[in-house]
């Protein structure tokens, strides 16, 4: 027998813009007139706002436009719509060398994208997120889905952008509630992988969340640290992720992904304590960003710890009773077991672990994720 | 405005094993024991012969196997078909570690790999082409696809199968007019990029197709020259297509694609030729091997040249009436326009090309298309 092994396509780059010009100026580095026909896949939500604005700019362009209006609900995010949409771009006689512009948060951005990374196996595409969440997370890694018929985001594929256009301004007509989402997964990237990403973060706390230069700061230290880990292992951003991801379950996906990942952080943090892998002073300094940035930080007392941990031994990194776990030593280092890439805990301790924390009353609040809900 | 540009995620290596053992021994080399889960997508028309053997060698592992027979049809590549393959690994709980084995010619390979690039963002893929088209084309550059409503292979993807498994030995089964299929594929890569290739084949036809240690030499020496040639632009392997495809689409399909490429070859020489791009000794010489390869060197007389011209301007390389064609000066040598990667005709110039090769009674065969379908 032979063989060999080969890289058999070059990588793509992406180009990520960061604007806080209120006109959006900076969409001029991209050159719309480049592409015969323009395809605007956007939450109808923002019809009358910012997609009146963005393409305003591009019909200078004189591009042929298309403008295709969703609703930016989870629904969306089915082969149903993924169809409809292809179907459309056929129809129009869609070409792998016109533009699909995807405006919207990470719902509206995950389908829009899924689709243009397989129409004719990658249509260009310029990214404009609406929202914290999709500036810093949705739109910055490559990652495209929707959903199976029971798991969230389980078909997706890996696609780079042309161009992410993140705009501080347009963050303004976003809601508290998107914002702290937005925050949360910040945070975890801060605590991953930058210092100065967290020291970033606490002075704007200390400036009540609207500095808005510091935010562009913040956003451009977020994709440089999510960039550097996605190459070392996608499935280190999954800080907080073993308990987050059960909570989210657990609470029936009543609580959002950002504040179930960020109690999960804390309970992250509470378990690195408790292994002595970090210093009750880093804890607490720790602890106080993230209540002066707002995140949640509790757990809701209808949660069972039972359920939670089997849900935890679901988690992808777990294997039968040995539950994994991105856990920190420091800021920037990842706890390991023996030969593995993060660390295993039995998932007895990690009950009893838990049943411990439930007695905190810090992390305990009742009906606390309504509160969550509501408090929009 | 701040920006950057950042390469998000590394390349993935593809490992191509070329066997030439009756008991598909080289299969040993992937390590199936490593997986929970193997789920075998094959065609159906091979159950009791190639797929047979290779569960058995796949059993040894004591991975859960699921089998998955399909269709192989061109009819299978659609959305429903990979909405049925998607639900059905989630019902199975297949992870991100289990893997998917596919078995069968272009129609498969093409269906199962798309469906493994999204699941969960992509599944570890062995690919085992059946048929020499499968192992020379659809496996070897990491292409994905289903058609569109109308349109063949409009949606896919890119991505990297972890195995492609070539086995000369199971190309025996496949038949004649596959096995021409796939020839043709190959002779056009040597033009593209080989000449030890053409050298090759010449000595392939004086063997009677019959010389299996240098059919496996033939195999590496393709996938090289494809994987270096997909690297420059994914179009130049577009020798022959321009007009190849026009043919295709005028025979309503009739004619399989790699013989609609290899007359589209020879109007492409013959262009070449006319345009004093190759000498008449090269251009003989390529006709008389393309003989012997028994490649398809014939038009069919009831296509119309100005049909035919018009759909030449639908092609992806066209631009209004300038028609885009990947001519050769030499082997391994593309004409270019000025500023352009490749050649622009007018469609005037190709339509009167066209009226006179129609007089050229070396290329006309009354009928000739149906006699290629029915001489299996």
């Amino acid at each position: 027998m032979k063989k060999f092994s080969a890289n058999v396509i070059e990588n793509q780059k992406v180009n990520f813009l960061f604007d806080d010009s209120k006109n959006l100026s900076g969409l001029s580095d991209i050159e719309f007139k480049k592409f015969k026909k323009i395809f605007i896949i956007f939450d109808q939500a923002l019809k009358n706002s910012w997609v009146k604005e963005i393409s305003e700019i591009i019909k200078k362009s004189k591009s042929e436009l298309h403008l295709i209006p969703l609703k930016g609900i989870e629904n969306i995010k089915s082969l149903r719509e993924v169809e409809k949409l292809l179907y459309f771009l056929e129809e129009s006689n869609c070409s792998k060398n016109d533009l699909i512009v995807s405006i919207g948060g990470g719902t509206i951005l995950d389908l829009s994208a899924f689709v243009s990374s397989i129409y004719m196996r990658g249509v260009k595409l310029v990214m404009i997120p609406t929202t914290l969440m999709g500036q810093a997370d949705a739109s910055s890694a490559g990652k495209t889905c929707i959903n199976g018929k029971q798991t969230k985001n389980l078909v997706g594929s890996l696609f780079m952008p042309l161009y992410v256009y993140n705009n501080i301004h347009i963050l303004k007509t976003a809601d508290k509630y998107s914002h702290r989402q937005g925050l949360s997964e910040i945070f975890k990237y801060g605590l991953l992988g930058s210092k100065k990403l967290i020291r970033y973060l606490e002075q704007y706390a200390r400036d009540s969340l609207e500095n808005d230069p510091l935010l562009l700061k913040i956003l451009i230290e977020t994709i440089k640290v999510r960039i550097k880990l996605r190459k070392i292992d996608p499935l280190v951003s999954n800080l907080g992720h073993t308990f987050g991801h059960a909570f989210e379950s657990e609470s029936k996906n009543l609580v959002a992904h950002g504040d179930a990942i960020s109690v999960g952080i804390v309970c992250s943090l509470k378990l690195s304590l408790k292994k002595r892998y970090i210093s009750k002073k880093l804890y607490s300094q720790l602890i106080k960003i993230m209540r002066d940035l707002n995140l949640n930080i509790n757990i809701d007392k209808s949660s069972n710890v039972e359920r939670v941990v089997n849900l935890m031994k679901k988690d992808k990194k777990s294997d039968g009773d040995q539950i994994g776990f991105v856990l920190l030593t420091d800021i920037g280092k990842i706890a390991k077991t023996k030969n593995k890439k993060f660390l295993f805990l039995d998932a007895k301790y990690v009950s009893s672990f838990l049943t411990e924390l439930y007695k905190d009353k810090d992390f305990l609040v009742t009906n606390h994720w309504k509160q969550l809900i509501k408090n929009v």
